[in-house]
């Protein structure tokens, strides 16, 4: 597979802009003056679909030709993702279907249907057979969450935004579950700021991409995990796995209790909604203090999705 | 006394600029399609200390004299406006006094002492008596919450930002609690687009400004009030109540239940914490949506401090 690069991104930034919001980047000087650095976080909460899914979904749908577009598109989501496709695919007119497990949130469920897709409810276990099937049947076109080319060059369009936003950036970070926006961000990086580190923020519980990145070898995903971030369930994907190990970019792990402590301080200091997934960028950068001291950091704030169950914990 | 006028308002804004936050504009395309009209709201809930006070107190703070500086500054409140003097006191590097009820909630008490300022503590019925002891003994200068012209002044400059920001409103919605907001926004409004009517969001538990716009005398405050609300406790100020019958502003009174729909809608749609007291703009237009239909509306979501008790009720 080849990988995207920055005029993918440029292409693909092109190409989705008249649909996605330019969100906006925001600062606390109370948390500035906490890390002893200052930090700029890419509000994507406030993207269309309420996370950066929408780029990279509306990147792939707009990518298709003629006549693939009109076969439609199928994906298996239980998240943001599932409702990016369902409304990239309104934008573009075609039909969707998004495989969804049996007890997937009705709030997500809603959201696909409200965009005017088709789901296809099946157990967990079945789900890429499932999405097999719809290919093979109606010959719609697979857009795989993150293994996926255009997928990935729609997600770098966030961080080549923020590089835009926020000049002379030292460092950069974004979540990583199946490393999509996390492989795109390093594309944009490397080639706006090639001096500029990339690191992941991954939650302890789902730790493969760590462990991937560390050892080498990309590790399994992690069976049956617990984790309050849901948008980062995913083992880190194949494509995503060589463009980070190619890149050199670092994973930190950080515990529930940090995540939790994250979401809230965006919450009730800066006044905005993040989910726990996002929120793993702050848990990040407070565990990395003592190395990002005096630093101009970027942070991309994934998405804000949340019943806000971690609230009252 | 005499009313700020729109050249007050432009000095406020001139004085206070280098120090607040241009807060930004938001819109939601969910709520435009249920209105039927064009909604903006200016996020006072990322402004300094969480609410439109710092604007007010802030103007307040920098239009003493040096001398009168020197003494200080003192004020009775248990919240967005004790902050808020805190704030600004630490800014001109002068002495701050705040009286605070023995049950103030921890959270405002230390966001208060966090900016340097002292607390007196004192029961609720004695907090005026104590106010005057400390202009007495110390010649500190009373910054009321909202009777006073150049808080009132400060408070406008939020409504003339908005009305820069958005061109062409039709109406303009802020919510009513002492009315040094809505006073304001009033006067901004009238000068700089004269045909837009002006309308202040009232809950429905603490309905004095509502009583006394529409009967022509200025009511009691609501004793003992009971709603979320607790930014809109206080009975409409006498100069206020001059200021919005002057200008013929209208009251909309909102229940319990609307506004916490619509805070619920700002936080899970919008991605915006705001407090309930803000929460009754979006409550207002939804009561009147089919008066405001096809209109261009400025609101102001007043302030984002929040305890979220009302989000699991």
């Amino acid at each position: 597979v080849r990988h995207p690069t920055l005029d993918d991104v440029r292409a693909a930034a092109r190409r989705i802009e008249p649909h996605v919001h330019r969100t906006p980047v925001v600062t606390s000087r109370t948390l500035d003056r906490e890390l002893g650095a200052s930090a700029f976080f890419k509000c994507e909460n406030l993207q269309k679909v309420g996370a950066f899914k929408a780029r990279g979904a509306l990147n792939a749908v707009l990518g298709l030709s003629a006549e693939a577009a009109a076969r439609g598109v199928v994906a298996h989501s239980s998240g943001n993702h599932a409702a990016a496709l369902a409304w990239a695919s309104a934008i573009r007119g075609i039909p969707c279907t998004v495989v969804m497990p049996e007890d997937a949130s009705p709030i997500k469920v809603a959201a696909v249907t409200g965009y005017g897709a088709t789901i296809v409810f099946c157990p967990r276990s079945e789900r890429e057979a499932a999405c097999e099937r719809i290919v093979r049947e109606r010959g719609a076109a697979l857009v795989h969450p993150f293994e996926n080319p255009a997928v990935i060059a729609g997600q770098a369009t966030a961080a080549l935004e923020l590089l835009e936003q926020v000049p002379g950036l030292d460092v950069v970070v974004t979540p990583v579950g199946g490393g999509g926006l996390l492989a795109g961000t390093s594309i944009a990086v490397r080639d706006v700021r090639p001096d500029a580190p990339v690191l992941g923020a991954e939650p302890r519980a789902v730790d493969d991409a760590f462990r991937s990145l560390a050892t080498g070898v990309r590790q399994p995903a992690v069976v049956d995990p617990r984790t309050l971030a849901d948008g980062l369930l995913t083992g880190l994907g194949r494509i995503n796995f060589d463009i980070l190990r190619e890149r050199g970019v670092e994973v930190v792990t950080v515990s529930e209790e940090a995540i939790v402590a994250a979401a809230r301080f965006v919450l009730e200091r800066m006044k905005l909604v993040v989910e726990p997934s996002a929120a793993t960028v702050l848990a990040a950068l407070r565990s990395r203090a003592s190395s990002l001291a005096g630093k101009r950091i970027g942070a991309v704030f994934s998405g804000g999705n949340t019943d806000f169950r971690w609230l009252h914990g």
